[in-house]
């Protein structure tokens, strides 16, 4: 069965207090972005990285510099994620198959999981990463907050894999700022989630903190 | 008004796959536990060390082994963290006052947050120090899944500081598993809990790759 990775990149640097979005900052000597797409490099996937149009250009240079080589179709993002991922699917001819979607700026990615997800979504439609708490968890209303099971939630995290007809169905519906992430868009179109073993190496690197820590995880 | 410290300290080796407890393994040259005590040492705060009772006396040869010399008194843990607190809370005469109740090994705890925590006791009757979550968040049934909105959550950490009166008839109660931290043993003693902004980098180090990571923020 074909199978896609459409990785989505789309931040800009305010968090990380750089001029240089998050995705381009160095890790270990080269872009994070480069070391996500070498997560998703297998014989039988082809990559699709989506990207704010105006740093296309700035990423075909990095590409230059550090002689990257991993095939992958570039693909002009949109206003929010859900846009950025719609265009990503869009760009996928094929109906049937299989694509996984993963953050950009999640370098530290297992190529098992990525594995794992591929085979969780052929099985059962879609499989979405995801970890246990480790810590206590409260909810809140603006007066009051409570205690909470923390073994009644897990948090969740990319890759989100899923059959492309299914994935594809569900992007058609309008955008609403309730679609966190894609599971979010699939469940909204009927479907039940399917949670698969995420990792918690796998961060998302959003802060200076973030990137230090990935530079630890990374070494270790 | 008098203000104490209870910092506990129970846990085995096992999931740092190590022989020694978590709380003596070393971070940045010198045990977890003294970084903890540390943070917590300000000139009106009585330290409380709770320790598993088998675990004293190498405690004590660190002390000497390390010159430590952050005054605190030593009181023997009990079965589970409840009756460890207890201990600790017994150890204490006075009525009136201030307690934070802090984990051991979350020894990254900016004394900012310490003095803060302590305020907001005095002010509210307690004061727990809690994040937002950086990740989506599904709630979890036996057969099912749904996404839940971040926002009305809030991830729990320590310390969790209360007027030492409210505590103290708190935990006379009998100990259910639902005790997971004592926010949630006031709250079943019918109080409300009064969260405040905790800190990212305030990781409790129970993995190595925790060990690591808490290195990297320490050095950063």
């Amino acid at each position: 069965m074909q199978k896609y990775a459409i990785v989505v990149a789309g931040g800009s640097g305010t968090r990380m207090k750089s001029e240089l979005p998050k995705q381009f900052i160095k890790l270990a000597g080269k872009p994070i972005l480069m070391h996500t797409l070498e997560a998703f490099h297998f014989d039988d996937i082809q990559i699709i990285l989506v990207l704010p149009e105006s740093q296309i250009p700035y990423w075909k240079e990095l590409v230059d510099e550090h002689q990257f080589k991993i095939p992958h179709n570039i693909i002009a993002g949109g206003e929010q994620r859900f846009h950025s991922v719609k265009n990503g699917l869009s760009s996928i001819k094929a109906d049937d198959g299989l694509v996984a979607i993963h953050d950009g700026v999640r370098p530290l990615i297992k190529r098992q999981i990525i594995s794992e997800s591929f085979e969780q979504a052929e099985r059962a439609g879609n499989a979405i990463a995801s970890i246990q708490l480790k810590d206590s968890i409260r909810s809140i209303t603006p007066h009051a907050n409570r205690q909470e099971d923390r073994t009644n939630f897990r948090l969740i995290q990319t890759p989100q894999a899923f059959k492309i007809q299914l994935i594809k169905r569900a992007f058609e519906q309008e955008y609403t700022p309730s679609f966190t992430d894609d599971a979010s868009v699939l469940e909204q179109a009927g479907h039940s989630i399917n949670l698969i073993e995420g990792d918690y190496k796998n961060i998302k690197i959003t802060t200076p903190e973030d990137l230090l820590v990935a530079e630890t995880l990374l070494k270790a």
